[in-house]
């Protein structure tokens, strides 16, 4: 690579070297509150500590964007290589992820060096070097990644500290964000039967997985107006659900006597009634808020219970499309709003963006045309596609920024420590 | 139900009896060449000993003919209700599937006598009582339901006699099916894009799951002529394919690690080469027969390690469909050959039919509209439509009666004692 | 080896050989209750099908006696080498024990034929060949070792028969020995300390685990004048044993909980009343008959609950030697009585030989002094001196010509399907 | 209670007192080389993290001698009493073992804080109150429980170190500590049979599981004058000693086969020699050093393959007990050298205190007479006394003031995370 001093410093590098200072800033605000006790945890093998999660998103960088573009890069730590490798087989084995959490060396501050240390590369890289596109492409995406391994991070730390039995939070509640007692009552939406373009293509960025956008043909269907909320569930809980096998797919079934679950994750009945663990502590469930961090199996049996469907992955897509609000995104309950949970659907709020991750009845599968890029980076996303269940919409820890109609998530139907909900569908 | 003599005893009803005690005594001819003690084994949970098979398609004839649709019926014995239901909780908790092999009691005659008494009363039935359309359903659903137990029992023995390090064989070859030692050349059939229909619907008897009939909008793509031979997949496995995770679906590549996996179930590397396990015993690996036994992780990750891809289920379908032959049902290798093993293909048989299951890249999920009946035997398909993966086309075990173009198989991807193979897909 | 005419047809190896054949004919009329069927079920890895007994016990003689000390015998199957070894790797790897239940080839005809046909050669071997002192020590150790698997036969087929939820039996009770109603009182025997000698030397049949005979140094102690009843332990059950921590031992309180263990094996509380599974069926528990089917963790629970304790294999010999009684083999509830049961202690029963295998404190552990012998052989009982306790005393089961004061039985703790019971013990 | 002023203050208390502030200082002591994130490591079940341990041993003294002894006073915190509670049942349920490393909370500074609260009540008791008997019992115990995790504080954060593949150390070696070399040439010390006391009683500390001090009669037997080193325990692992299923314990085998054992724990092979995980992180494996983290299934399949056996834990304590010599405890290798690692046996040296806990043959069983005492302290040794073996001792990280002869430590066969090694004896 060869430095044309008189073609760098542009506009859009310092744009872009400004949103990466931004998205990282954000990433250490979130973990003010965490000591570096906190940060060191890991509850099972699907979470992360919180410390690996900040030094994992700066091995991103490290890795696909200065050891390959910047000349000279020495790494910061050559160990670093192996211990903070996620799943890229090609880049050798990875350290074993449920050990993650084993790894009290390097420590946090090690960790945060090692961030300082990347950063003034990336900011040399920006401020004295030609931004090729293969370049500006891989930084995004590293941003990106970053944005995603946000949400992760509190989702990760939230599991772990609802472990402890003296229920500590991550942070307070805001004062005022009150529950509002009731919640709107639930619409049914129609959409029109036709062929419906789905996935993203062009200059904006999008995850490998959205692409090639292409047609769906849809049969007519309804969409609820809004989330499914905990009074609503409370309900399916009293009506025997948790116990009636025709409610339930198979797999979900056996997962429900395997695991004798009566509930979803968090919640606990207190002589006082239900409540649920969240990021400020033990709370009371509120009726009218939607029900949260409940997996594809429940999701699915609940709307059985209802005589209803979930939505597909291109339903949804389509409706959240036809259906949306120029300042959609600018209410929407999203990591910005520091709500940290899930809020009551206010008058006609649709919540297709944020509050909770909504799941589709559509396997995670790649798009028509599909094929996923041979170098490491092609690991991403198609590796993936098997087993697990697509998820729309973001969710109350998701970065504004981050979120895209389009935007496809991705997790096993028995997982339920990310934020996800219901939103109910019909033919 | 009201017995009216004038209408009874009609030529359809005749027909219907007469298909009856054709399968059922086509089960027993399978079950000949099996002593007692054979159709006792259960080699794993997902497996049934023998016995089991010829009691529960019997039950299935008990529970959901004779018993709601017979006046007066009294069961054989009223304690199978449980031991041979076997997934049907609305009626009652099923004895615990992988136990079945215990059931020493009752005894192979007793369950001989069961049939004997089950197709007695069937016989009354269809002889002397009116065959309204919703008993004719009931009776045929069961047929369908038994030659589905025809493959299974065949599949499961296979695995049975797999553990015995002394390789007995079910039955013998046939004399003169002889390895041709060279496969037809693959040739790629190019299907135009465009609104294909899918499933079946009208008169004729087909599962739950093949319907609604809908449309599906597809992309030009090609398809493979033939299977994948024992001699191609030997080269994946010689190009080191089991050892590189860049080739496989992550999930899959688990599976590869936690089972040490190195070459496809049943074969194994003897000094004098490798060798499969067959129903007629160990046998050389033909290099020009079919891949077989083979789980959706290899198949995909065959498929990458050439370049294409598995078909979805919708292409199969239109392929299948547009390339079919008159003769192709009548020549295909099915159970009725009486091979049990997949075969070379020969001039320019498409192998669409028989020889082998073809894993899609389809996830097993409801067609647009489909409703699960909410009777018992509404139980039938709809649960199992989470996790597991399409297949199409038939086996060399399965009734030349049974299969069609829109039927959809079922298994979970790690699975591989089924009769299944691989058919590549591009776009 | 050299045929003696002269010498051979002694009285001594016509009486070994009446000794022979009646041994191998009780295991042949023990397992005549039972079908092909039967004899096949294997229900956990601990327990072996009936029909394996039948093979391995005739393979033991095969390898240790014909094999080398036959001229010119030639296996009756060369494949049964494998098959049927139980577990000494000196000669090669065992087939893999859990799935002895899948070898429903040889069939049992064929296990029958392999019978006849090995005591045909050890007819032919005590009638013509010269009887050594090796090898009667080996015929003798094969007659003991098939008398265990006569007990064994009969506590596996009695698992597997369990798992049925038909209650099968095994055979029909005897009648009139019928429920006493009310047990002996229970008496506490003194026995004084001193240096007493245990274990076997001389002539005489003995395990090699029961050597070197040596002396042990007891304090003063006493022990229990019969077996604890069922009715006793239903009091322990009703005062809330198993849900007490205080009173188990730590491994035997994770097994209580992991296992959600309430009562002993075989027992169900049905509407009218406990019940438990027996070699006659399902069977209402009389109070006043010993207590059966209890691992060590319930039987030191149960203890501990008393204030006393369970005797040290030493004391029970000790005190069992002090207080026999001439005509007590004779009386004892050994298998031969056919009872098949533990029954109520009559008029001054000890129970000290048969009803039940009585628990001691005692790891099993080498005597002083003992070595295995190194040959094949000698991989009979002292590799599994680890990690399990000793049993002592014979049970309902155990042929009257096995048992011994001396005789050491072993299983893990948590171990119950043995006919196993509780002496107390007391300093 | 009631403070008697003019009786406290004596010199006995004040030694106590010092006694333990020095104890308590020199946990602290040993905790100083860690970060708060180091000390939240837990690596497995049978570990806890070293927070835990600091907490744990604090909750002893404030739950056995605070809470029943020292008027009014009130606990640090009462979510302690749950959180800290290892596993005393009588207390309630304790915090499940498995996840105490999930505990951030309460940090570091807070435990500490913990500790100076516990340790000025403790001041205060011992300036203000009366020391009665049981007090000075109960402070001595704790104190001995301190000294016990110690021990365990140090094992536990190797092996939570060894996960990381940086090999990180705990701490720098002491300079000079060079590899010798040459072990002592081993030499068999004879000890004639006989009765020879056993255990302890009296005036000085020991714990219940010593008691009741009582005789067991001895044969004759021989001893090894020093432990089995590295070099010695290479031929064996070089003659293929893992490989042999005869030189095993059955227990054993299934264990190197399930574990694909090939060599002890922390070993590892590079190209440049077997190397060793160790407190000052990886090192080559010194020929001349005891073996060390050894389970006892390697100690007596080497035994075995020796021809030698290993000694009863009366043998060792006997034998021990005999050759004792003057300054034996001075010069032993005990935690306050500082070693943190077995060092090769210097002239003359037995190493039978310090070194390598030394696996017995003996199982970890009650002594004649033994009764756990009825309290909750009672739950202290008897419910461990099934299942595991006995080790005696000391290792390089007991502190002198805790060892003894007729110490009886025990751990469960497969394990090696304590500093266990190997002596050999004979007939």
């Amino acid at each position: 690579m060869t430095i044309l001093a008189g073609e760098v410093n542009s506009e859009i590098q310092q744009q872009l070297l400004s949103r990466y200072r931004r998205v990282r800033g954000e990433t250490e605000q979130l973990v003010d509150p965490l000591s570096a006790e906190d940060m060191q945890l890991q509850s099972m093998p699907d979470a992360s500590p919180t410390k690996w999660h900040l030094a994992h998103t700066t091995w991103f960088f490290e890795t696909f964007v200065l050891r390959p573009h910047f000349p000279g890069y020495r790494q910061f730590d050559p160990g670093f290589h192996q211990l903070f490798n996620s799943y890229y087989n090609s880049l050798g084995t990875p350290f074993r992820r449920p050990q993650r959490g084993m790894l009290s060396r390097p420590d946090l501050d090690t960790v945060f060096a090692y961030r300082r240390f990347v950063d003034d590369f990336i900011g040399r890289l920006l401020d004295e070097h030609l931004l090729t596109q293969e370049l500006e492409t891989l930084i995004t995406l590293g941003l990106n990644h970053e944005q995603q391994h946000q949400e992760l991070l509190l989702t990760d730390i939230k599991h772990a500290l609802s472990i402890n039995p003296t229920f500590p939070a991550y942070s307070d509640p805001i004062p005022e964000e009150e529950d509002t007692g009731q919640a709107e009552e639930l619409r049914w939406l129609r959409i029109a039967g036709g062929v419906y373009g789905i996935g993203s293509e062009g200059e904006h960025f999008y995850f490998d997985n959205e692409s090639p956008a292409h047609q769906q043909l849809l049969q007519d269907f309804s969409i609820a107006s809004r989330l499914v909320t905990n009074g609503e569930f409370l309900e399916f809980i009293e009506d025997g659900g948790y116990r009636d096998p025709r409610l339930w797919l198979s797999d979900g079934w056996a997962h429900v006597q395997q695991n004798a679950c009566t509930h979803p994750l968090y919640w606990q009945k207190r002589e006082e009634g239900w409540h649920q663990f969240t990021l400020h502590g033990l709370q009371p469930v509120a009726t009218a808020e939607p029900v949260c961090h409940i997996n594809f199996y429940e999701a699915d049996a609940y709307a059985s219970w209802t005589g209803k469907r979930l939505p597909t992955e291109f339903e949804w897509e389509a409706a959240a499309f036809q259906l949306r609000r120029p300042d959609q995104l600018a209410t929407a309950n999203l990591l910005e709003k520091r709500a940290l949970r899930p809020l009551a659907a206010e008058r006609g709020q649709t919540q297709f963006l944020g509050d909770l991750w909504e799941w589709t009845s559509s396997a995670y599968l790649p798009y028509p045309g599909f094929r996923a890029s041979s170098d490491a980076v092609g690991e991403y996303n198609g590796k993936f596609m098997c087993n697990q269940k697509v998820l729309r919409g973001g969710s109350c820890v998701t970065p504004a920024e981050h979120i895209r109609m389009s935007y496809r998530n991705f997790f096993y139907p028995h997982q339920a420590w990310q934020f996800t909900g219901i939103r109910l569908a019909g033919d």
